[in-house]
Formats: structure tokens, C-alpha cells, sequence
């Protein structure tokens, strides 16, 4: 049956609570106190998409209520580095911030769950699991002992394999590539020999240029396409099975979320999905455009050969076996995850898969 | 670049005139006033996925206005039936409901885009249409005729064909078909041959169970099971090719939409989208396991056969044309989405469908 705890089930449950026949004015003073407090962001003002969903966030946040409570947003590297946000909210540095949880896998890759398992969850499945499937309440339960609390708040879809100077016909290409990707997912790139590179966004241009790396991911063709990467790496992969479907974190600290008013709780939960439905929507929006600018550009699409995602897969689970052996945390999100996703292709290969193979065909047919 | 008008935009356009350093109590209670609304819903309570969307949303509403605004929400039958929520709200015998705009094509087969076209977006694409692509406002261009105001509050994602009790082989089985159908789609197979039936949802079982009709289809796996189809017509088709993203709306008395305060306006926008992507998921959540109890109950998955599926876009396609001849709000809103369709399959087939491609695959393997 419906979960109604969480998330946007608290929210309902509770409803009925807050609704009295009549409510004197001072009743909603008291459950609107003014509040101000600073998010900082792991991304740039640049990104209009994910940082766009933190902005639309604050900005609901404060209209909804009337004002009272104001969020105010700063961009990376303004307070702090875009990689130190869950640092920064953690020690109540800042209140909260916007972060995709998996950029602190190093302190514990069950961190990566929050954002995306590679060869995980597609977008939908993603919010399937965080409203209704308790991956919400799991993620949470890890992120308490980090001293913060996470609502998802946007996805960028399914990504994209990224930026490679020389074709990957077979997993030998693989050997010794130096290849900039974000977390996680380095490490079961490594087991093929790969040399996974940590590079912030705005050193990877010049590196690709020079040949200091051999390839470069970022995100998709919308935000790919500003970083101008088409102009010194002409082939680009997909699909980016490490990020199937990214969810970015509104994170709070946990002190100072547990002191706001439930109202305000409410309104931040309300928030965070509107931003969530609008930052999958805004990717679908512009990322046609953009794919149809970069092959008129040069841009030659490529999809990983099979040997390429077969290799890949099972380096994924042999990793994944090995850390939920040594790592709990990272045992009973993977646990829950796979077993999510099983159930979901299996729907989704009947009605929604054969739909879309369907309009696909048509369209290349046409 | 972003759109930030409509929908979830104006509301972040208009966030920062709604911010000042101070507001007093009096304020506040002037723009809160209490207002009690009825809204009539076009599902049962049974439908906890459908109806549920909507309860989520009224009581969202309560609870963001502290319970100064509310709605009281009632199911299919107690104020008005389940296909007449468009006209209650027309004339204020309510001031709001929640229903599939498609109900009404009889009136204009226009307002078949506000819920689906055949063959048109999936559900993903929908929202993008919606909340980036200008399809809000189009969809409101042509609801104001009937002084009626809406907004995306929810989806079904992609749904099945129906039960059929005897196997579709070809076009031929088609003729003289006897099919419960919803709305719209059916005049585009009665080009085949079919005779579509008009027949509320607790009327449906027993005319299978007779042989009355030859076949039903209503909406997925957990909503189909509860009504028991499975045990009079076995044979379980996909994909809901009429139906591949469709959205139910909150729509609401222009006249009393205009009324209300803009801070009650900005919660139903907000309160709207958490409903939209929680029923996504929420459908998500519950499909899996109902399809695999109809299969353990005898249901035979059958997907149409590619000679049906052909003859049945191509009908479309001569409908949409005829219709865009003598109807300019049909001709305004196809051109829309057909064109939006082309561009949404172009970036779907290349990350989001490989990805999908190689997980089923996975699974079908292992």
C-alpha cells in the first residue's frame, strides 16, 4: 500500500493536524518565524539546470512563505568548493546546501546511493524508490550519521559516456586511459585499466586539448556542450551507465532542521519535488537542441560496444560484492537498490519500453 | 534558455517581489484568507493513484496555508459524475475538480492534448512539453474557451492495451471488435473496423464476463487487477499506444482562479507539481508487482502485433490531418506536440533508451 511517511508522505499524513476551522492570526506568526539561512551549491550559476533547481527551490521556499523564510544561494566556491559542501552543512558552516551526494564516496561509497549506482536506477525508477520504494528513508538513515538530512531535489536524466580522442572499439582501449569521471564510478573503470582523473570543471577543456587525458565525461549534451569539449574530442560515447539517473540532494544540517517549524518542513519537502520534476523536465527540454548543435559540429555518436558494457557490469558487481562485504551501510542500500531494480525493468519492458521502441523506429523509418 | 513564466515559472519570476526583510502579521493575514473550495474528481477512491493525487494535493494545500485555504475533495459520483467534472467547474457548481481533460473530446477533440494524444509524448516528455515547451500555456490557451484554468497534477506513464479475450493476429481481428476504449482513441479505430464502447468503470467487468464486449482496456497492471479483468479475458496487450504519458490536471473556475491570492496560486502550482511526479512514481512503485500476480493469475502478455500498430498510427495520422483541416485549436495544439515528439525520440534513443536497452536485456539473461 501507499507509504505516507517521508518525504511527501509525512506531509500528507499530517495534513489532517494542520487544518482547523479557524486559525487566529497570531497561531500563524508563531509557525512563521523569520528565518534566514545560506545554501551553498557544488555547482556553478553556468549549469542553469542543476544549479536552476536549487535557485527555484529557495525561491519557493520563500514565496510559499510569504517571505518569512529566506534561503539565500550561493554559487560554488562562493562560501566554499562545490566538493566541501557536505563538510560545510555538516559543521553547520552554512545551514544547508545542494550537492549530488556521491561526490563524497571517498568517505564512504555508500554515499554514492543518494545520486546513482552505476548500472543502477533509470530518473523514474530513481523517484519510485525515494517516494515510495524507502530509498528516502534508507538514504537518510545514512546521511544522520553524517549530521544532515537529504531530500532529493532534480535529475539530470540519464547521461552521457562522455568525450574520448580516440574510438573504444574493444575493452583494450581501455588500458591505460586517462579518462576524467566524476566519483564512484573510477573505481570500477580502474579494474579495466582505466586511470580515472578527479579534474574540476573548468581544467578539463585544456587538459583534453593537450592530450594531458584521453577523455572526459561531464554530464550531457546540454552541459557538455558548453564546456566546448566537441572541439578537441570528436568521439562521444554513450550511454553514461554510471549516472543512469542523477539525482542532486537539497542537504540540511541536521540540528537546524529538526529546530524549523513543521510548516517550513512541509514547504521544503514541497519544494524540493516541484524542483525535482522540473530539473528532469528542463534536461528533456534542451538536450535535443543541443545533440543536434554538436553533430552539426562534429560530434560523432558512438555507443560503448557490448564487450565494452559487459566488461564494465562485471566489474561493477565484483566491486559491489567486495564493499557490501566490508561496508554495511553500503550493503543494505545496494541490497535494496538491486532488487528495486529488477522489479522495475520488469514492468518497464512491457508498456513504456515497447512504446518507446515503437516511436523510435518510426521516427528513424521516417 | 529557461522558461520561467507558467506553471512552476512564474512562480520563481515572481519569488523575489514576494521577499521583504519584514513582513508583519497583518500582512500576512491579508494575504491569507480563509477560503473553503469543493473539488470533484473524476476517479473513484479506490483509484489510489488517480484519487490519490489529488487528495495529496488538497491536503498539500492545507497545509501550506496553514489551513487557512482549503479544498474539499470529493470522489466521481458525489457531487457530479466522473465525466461531467469539466462542465461542474465551467458553471462554479464547483470550484475545482481534478480529471483527464481527453473526457471532454466530445466537445472539441482539443482537449485531448491536455491528457495524451495516441501515438504522441511518453510521460517524461509530457512534462518537458508542459513545463518547457510552451505546452501549459497552449493547453490553457484552449481551456480558457470553456473558462476553465489547469494544471499537470500527475501521470500514469505509459499504459497497457487491454484485455481482449480472444488473441489479436492482425488487422482482420480488429473488425467488428467490441471494445470498451477511453475517449478519443477510439475514433481512430473505428477506421479499423472496431466498435468502440462508452462504459463506466463498474459496468466494464460484467459486459466482458458475458461477452457483451470482446474486450476492455482501463489503465495499467494495479489499477486493471483490482477490477479483475484477468479472470473473464486473458489476453493482457501492450503498449496503451492512445495513452503513452497521460496526465490527469487540477483545473479550477477561471473566474475564481483569478480571485485568488497570488501566494494561494504559487501552493497549487507548487502542490501540483509534488502530486505530478509523486503519482509517476507512485505507478512506478506499485506496477511491478500487480503485473507479476496477473501473470501468476493466467494473464497471457501479448505485445500488437507490428502490422496493427502500423495500421493504427497510420489511421491517427489521417485523423490528425482531417482534424487539423476544420479545427485550429486541434491543428495548434498537434503541431505542437508532434513537432516536440520528433525532437524528444532524437536525444530519448541515445542515452535514456541504450541504457534501458542493455538493463532488460541484462535481465531477460539472467
Amino acid at each position: 500500500m501507499m507509504k505516507r511517511r517521508g518525504l511527501v508522505g509525512g506531509l500528507a499524513a499530517g495534513a489532517a493536524a494542520g487544518v482547523a476551522s479557524s486559525v487566529p492570526a497570531p497561531a500563524i506568526a508563531q509557525s512563521m518565524p523569520e528565518i534566514r539561512w545560506r545554501m551553498a551549491s557544488s555547482f556553478p550559476k553556468s549549469l542553469d539546470t542543476l544549479y536552476g533547481g536549487a535557485d527555484l527551490f529557495c525561491k519557493t521556499v520563500a514565496e510559499l512563505t510569504d517571505g518569512k523564510f529566506q534561503i539565500q544561494l550561493f554559487a560554488a566556491g562562493e562560501i566554499v568548493p562545490g566538493l566541501q559542501v557536505l563538510d560545510a552543512v555538516q559543521n553547520n558552516t552554512v545551514e544547508c546546501g545542494q550537492t549530488p551526494t556521491y561526490y563524497y564516496f571517498g568517505k564512504n561509497p555508500a554515499f554514492t546511493f543518494g545520486t546513482a549506482l552505476p548500472f543502477g536506477l533509470n530518473a523514474r525508477m530513481m523517484n519510485a524508490w525515494f517516494y515510495h520504494g524507502g530509498g528516502h528513508e534508507l538514504v537518510n538513515k545514512f546521511l544522520a550519521k553524517f549530521n544532515v538530512y537529504g531530500i532529493p531535489a532534480g535529475n539530470t536524466n540519464c547521461q552521457m559516456g562522455g568525450w574520448f580522442r580516440k574510438e573504444i572499439k574493444s575493452i583494450d582501449d581501455l588500458k591505460g586511459l586517462k579518462f576524467r569521471v566524476g566519483g564512484f564510478s573510477g573505481r570500477i573503470l580502474q579494474r579495466l585499466g582505466v586511470v580515472p582523473q578527479q579534474i574540476a570543471a573548468g581544467d578539463i577543456y585544456p587538459a583534453l586539448e593537450k592530450g594531458t587525458i584521453d577523455a572526459a565525461e561531464w554530464v550531457g549534451p546540454y552541459d557538455d556542450e558548453k564546456l566546448g569539449f566537441y572541439k578537441v574530442a570528436k568521439f562521444y560515447y554513450y550511454p553514461g551507465w554510471w549516472e543512469p539517473g542523477p539525482c542532486p540532494h537539497v542537504i540540511f544540517n541536521l540540528d537546524k532542521w529538526n529546530e524549523l517549524p513543521k510548516l517550513y518542513k512541509d514547504v521544503c519537502h514541497t519544494a524540493a519535488a516541484q524542483s525535482n520534476v522540473w530539473m528532469m523536465a528542463k534536461y528533456d527540454h534542451v538536450n535535443p537542441g543541443a545533440l543536434k548543435r554538436l553533430v552539426a559540429a562534429g560530434a560523432q555518436l558512438r555507443p560503448f560496444p557490448g564487450e565494452v558494457m559487459e566488461a564494465c557490469f562485471n566489474a561493477a558487481k565484483e566491486l559491489y560484492a567486495e564493499l557490501s562485504k566490508e561496508n554495511p551501510d553500503f550493503k543494505e542500500l545496494h541490497d535494496s537498490v538491486v532488487a528495486y531494480r529488477g522489479e522495475q525493468y520488469l514492468w518497464w519492458q512491457v508498456a513504456e519500453y515497447t512504446y518507446d521502441t515503437y516511436m523510435i523506429r518510426l521516427r528513424t523509418k521516417a
